[in-house]
């Protein structure tokens, strides 16, 4: 029986990832860039036991899953095994540090996890690219959250998605970012981020936010090694917005704003016009992730939760992917 | 002196006019359609006096007005005085039957109103075409208030704006649909309309929004006309969400959203799901307008104030811009 534990960090992506070139293999319509998550972590130990008759087994923060959750992991340890030639079924435990149902997206943090302990208990000698490239099969934004710090996705050329995986552009310490989180709805989405990026290119606006991607990553790469959170502030709002603009204009629809989310986009950059560092940006879901220098979090928190947000969390950049047992 | 009073309704576009081709003639980049709103109303008497001395003089709702918006109604005045070889300076009285600060737009019913007055009193003799080309040129939306009913505003060809008008495409005892206006919030839009549209070329997604215009119109049309209640209500939605993805997305961004404006647009498709006709539209504010068959009025009212809605209106499709005295 061979056995890995992993650990690896949720991200929040700054320009952001939706719609695939190819569904199948994840390979993404733009490149995109995000922070680990530091505390916001899955923690997943894999043992394959060629003893162990029938499917594999998933135990998902204390709790025996089955269903469309298990086929998934299935589908992601089979090219595990495909790559090891082995056979062995394999038992999955696997835990979140963050609230379950507080809206954090636990595919990024768990499939880079799976990945990571899977192939180690595999036997596999991967490196870093090889365990993002891994991890993106199983979730796109799991990729950016094998490397530490601030990562970029690459796009890629390749209809085989080799060269479509993460890396740091800049370490945890580079800059004292926290993403403070305003966390609105504990609900599940109604539609899962898998099935959204099949719709991406429904909407009629997918193609110019595709096309003018390059430019806004360009953009917010340069603010962010810069340190320069004004131009910061601005490219990584347009982004988001952008994204939930296409969301919105799918057919069927994607509306993933609740009224708070509202609140929250409008007050933020009012407060920045009055002299407080922060922007936000908003993946596929109503939570809003305000960034904001390290010295200004408690500030933003405190005008959060008068906004009438409920619940409130709050993450540095992170480190990368590693086992950990 | 001449004198002469004239009414004209407000309206809500089902295929929304965002951005213009020609920002001085007001050319608009896309046509589109709306339904004239009995009710809500501008009347608007013009004298012109040829021993008053000194600029036009204006008052709206029983307030002397100076400043843009006398300077505004001034430019419009002169295009009837040169077509009419008139120099006199005029009084102009206006006021709306809708409480003002609703977030009821008052350009399109204040500028029908308007140039109908003032031509009748200049001894212009116009036809509905010349009146709505004149309207036009004062507000967009106001072309569409000229003729009755349900109206279809011409996007033109010609650089002059000649064959830019507005028609009857029905008239309003075609189909008992009532507006139920969800009043969120009385404060004067930052951005005003003129300004949007000058921005509206700033988003990446204008382009494509105005492209696939033509085929939005030809649907709305066909079911307006065939009285398709489901199909109405896709197009209407997808047409409205379209237009404020533009204005999300221009620089500055316009986020005319307030959460209210969310817990309707959420609400409203989930209500029709359950089998209830109604169907949502935005102009640039935060009001959000359901379209309902009349009969089902009384339960879109209700449910809106179960939302917390704190006021609402309800229009039902109203006639031309008239003389009335």
């Amino acid at each position: 029986m061979h056995t890995a534990t992993a650990e690896a960090l949720s991200n929040i992506a700054f320009i952001k990832y939706w719609g695939n070139r190819d569904q199948t293999l994840r390979l993404p319509s733009n490149a995109s860039l995000s922070m680990n998550l530091a505390g916001l972590k899955t923690v997943t130990t894999v043992a394959f036991d060629p003893s162990l008759p029938g499917p594999d087994a998933l135990t998902l923060n204390g709790h025996p899953t089955t269903g469309a959750a298990l086929a998934r992991v299935t589908r992601h340890l089979d090219l595990v095994r495909a790559a090891a030639g082995l056979s062995a079924r394999a038992v999955v435990t696997s835990h979140n540090t963050f609230p379950s149902g507080a809206g954090i997206a636990s595919s990024a943090s768990g499939f880079a996890a799976l990945t990571v302990a899977a192939a180690r208990a595999a036997g596999l000698a991967l490196n870093e690219v090889d365990l993002s490239v891994l991890a993106r099969r199983g979730s796109g934004s799991a990729s950016r959250s094998i490397p530490a710090g601030f990562t970029e996705w690459l796009a890629g050329e390749q209809p085989s998605g080799e060269d479509s995986y993460a890396r740091t552009i800049a370490p945890p310490e580079h800059w004292a970012l926290t993403d403070v989180i305003a966390v609105l709805s504990a609900a599940h989405k109604a539609t899962g981020s898998t099935e959204g990026h099949g719709l991406a290119d429904t909407s009629p606006f997918q193609a110019a936010r595709v096309a003018d991607a390059p430019r806004r990553l360009s953009l917010c790469r340069t603010a962010l090694l810069a340190r320069d959170f004004s131009a910061f502030s601005e490219i990584v709002e347009e982004d988001a917005v952008a994204m939930h603009a296409v969301m919105m204009t799918s057919r069927p629809p994607l509306f993933y704003w609740q009224p708070l989310t509202i609140a929250v986009i409008q007050a933020v950059p009012v407060w920045r016009a009055e002299g407080l560092p922060v922007c936000f940006t908003i993946d596929a879901g109503p939570n809003v992730h305000c960034l904001t220098p390290t010295e200004h979090a408690p500030e933003v928190e405190r005008r959060l939760r008068a906004l009438g947000v409920p619940d409130v969390l709050a993450a540095a950049p992170g480190g990368p992917a590693r086992i950990i047992a």
